[in-house]
């Protein structure tokens, strides 16, 4: 299996001008390059360029509004609801978040909730968006049915993820973002595609029994059983609840669900501003001392112990400097989308 | 073994009597006393009244400050750090969420840190409170060193739990309270009291290597490894460092350290106004609905399928009928109580 190498500003330039082709307004298709772009630049390849054909064809179809007018119902102080207009996620997300830390810098605390979206990618390009500007940032989003629900034969919510970052003196913020299930969606295709099996743990079929073959796989645990099944519900009231979009197992799907239709998807995004509580310098410093510490804690075997967001960072590091690898699967499929919408392709290097 | 069955009420009038004879304040002590009972009422009985003979040998010996002065630093409009004087965290917890609520009233969103308190519980007694006035609660804990840390051989975090509570049409509130570990150290300690091994995957020896004996169990496991490890460093981060209060294995344990000193803990909670996003009584008829729709779920086995706090639901229907059971274990040292501080022990029934 071979690879492209592309740097990330190619990537970057090669997504904004392939949504620009297809009508996406330049702000939309800034917030979805700069998403896209930087997730895969962190490694986390599931939720990076490779999701820029669904991208486009959602822009095509009418899923996505290429001309978003986002509103926003500030209905006290601190915290409201952003209207998307079915705008990409990536850009009803960065506005949530941006008016959150907005309403933070006033208030002590933003919290915006976003209705109307659809598909926004990682959940951490959104709360580090916080932490580059000294506070602490959440951001969530609920998700189609994917997870087992704890004690049941077939999922009820998705793998609803959590985010949550903060500024750390010295080095990138610190960076943590999961699924509540054991592993993301994503990544059972992914393994598909390679034929890889998955972990025991990890999957089930439709009759909720464990399974290890990705083709067979209809429905994934959630972390620590009931457990990660009660945070996914947490994040379901938030993202569901406080937006009034569906819930459940009547959330549309990414892919099933025909592209022509809007997904109404909801968010939940919040901004602490540390300097509410204490010193933000002195937090910095404390919070390097506690993963300082915790990176030279004894490992058990080979492996060292990491903080949320090292392996991330380790691939910022080699990706900034090397390129980012694009499969050959997906390159072919950037290779049609530059031909189709008379964009060059990225400048690559083969490895 | 037998237990003792005693009315909740009892049970409050006994902590608040026993906390009273050594002199802890009546706001203090009434906190405590319906902390411990509701949270016995609820089935919890790790963090019920079985606490109750450590915490008057806390209060006794100086670990407690039986009249402290809390005191509030609003640096911004909704939120800041509730210094608690060395009380009962369950004291200060109340004070904290109190607060929360008032400025979540306000403002939209209201959060409060907590500095130098001491254990204060099961999380979800204070983040229920929020529900109980139509809000959405939040409460998270740090404490000592007790989960493994991921690809390490020994604990760094504790068992750092995480409570979330919403309000719901016709029943009470939804209710998440989880430790971040596949179980609570004090299910550990009442294994290892009634010579029950533990569940695989829950708990690792002082190597760090696999263990189902309590007795020699050294740190429990996170859940979904990495990822529950990452949630316990968020909880630290808001615990500890939006506080000043020491972290990871600086943070002094419930039993080990001197009963004389005090623990210098941190806390942390958000209430979360609804009206601020939609309608109250929309919210709370739609979550009755998605709780119904997973109850409705076909179930794997013989269990069914529940929501968050369904079990303690079914426990306080039949404890408060049937009165709470008290381990013989505890009733002796309830007994030694009423003895040394002449109070009139619980009116209860054997069974």
């Amino acid at each position: 299996m071979s690879n492209h190498y592309v740097k990330y500003e190619e990537l970057y330039r090669f997504i904004f001008d392939c949504l620009s082709k297809v009508g996406v307004c330049a702000d939309s298709a800034t917030s979805v390059a700069e998403g896209l772009a930087s997730t895969s630049l962190f490694g986390i390849d599931s939720h990076g360029v490779k999701l820029l054909p669904h991208y486009v064809r959602a822009a095509k179809n009418g899923r996505i509004n290429l001309n978003p007018k986002c509103e926003l119902n500030l209905k006290s102080h601190c915290a409201g609801v952003l209207d998307a207009d079915h705008a990409f996620g990536h850009y009803s997300g960065t506005v949530a978040m941006n008016k959150a830390m907005e309403l933070a810098k006033e208030f002590g605390v933003g919290a915006v909730s976003v209705a109307n979206s659809s598909h926004f990618g990682a959940a951490g390009f959104f709360a580090i968006k916080a932490a580059y500007q000294d506070m602490i940032g959440l951001s969530f989003t609920h998700a189609d049915s994917l997870m087992l629900s704890a004690n049941g034969k077939r999922p009820f919510f998705g793998t609803n993820p959590i985010s949550f970052c903060a500024p750390v003196e010295g080095e990138g913020p610190f960076y943590l973002d999961m699924a509540t299930t054991t592993i993301s969606w994503n990544q059972v295709m992914i393994s598909a595609s390679q034929d890889q099996n998955l972990q025991e743990g990890w999957a089930v079929d439709e009759n909720g029994d464990a399974v290890i073959d990705p083709k067979l796989a209809r429905a994934l645990n959630p972390i620590g059983g009931y457990k990660g099944f009660g945070l996914s519900m947490m994040i379901e009231i938030l993202c569901s609840l406080l937006t009034e979009m569906p819930f459940g197992q009547n959330i549309s799907s990414m892919y099933k669900t025909p592209i022509t239709e809007h997904r109404h998807l909801g968010h939940f995004f919040m901004a602490i501003n540390i300097s509410a509580f204490t010193e933000v310098s002195d937090f910095k410093k404390r919070l390097k001392a506690m993963m300082d510490e915790i990176r030279q804690e004894p490992p058990k075997g080979n492996a060292p112990v990491m903080c949320p967001g090292d392996p991330q960072k380790l691939h910022k590091k080699k990706r900034s400097e090397q390129g980012i690898p694009v499969l050959d699967v997906t390159w072919k499929e950037f290779e049609g989308l530059a031909k189709d919408l008379h964009v060059p392709l990225p400048t690559a290097k083969r490895g």
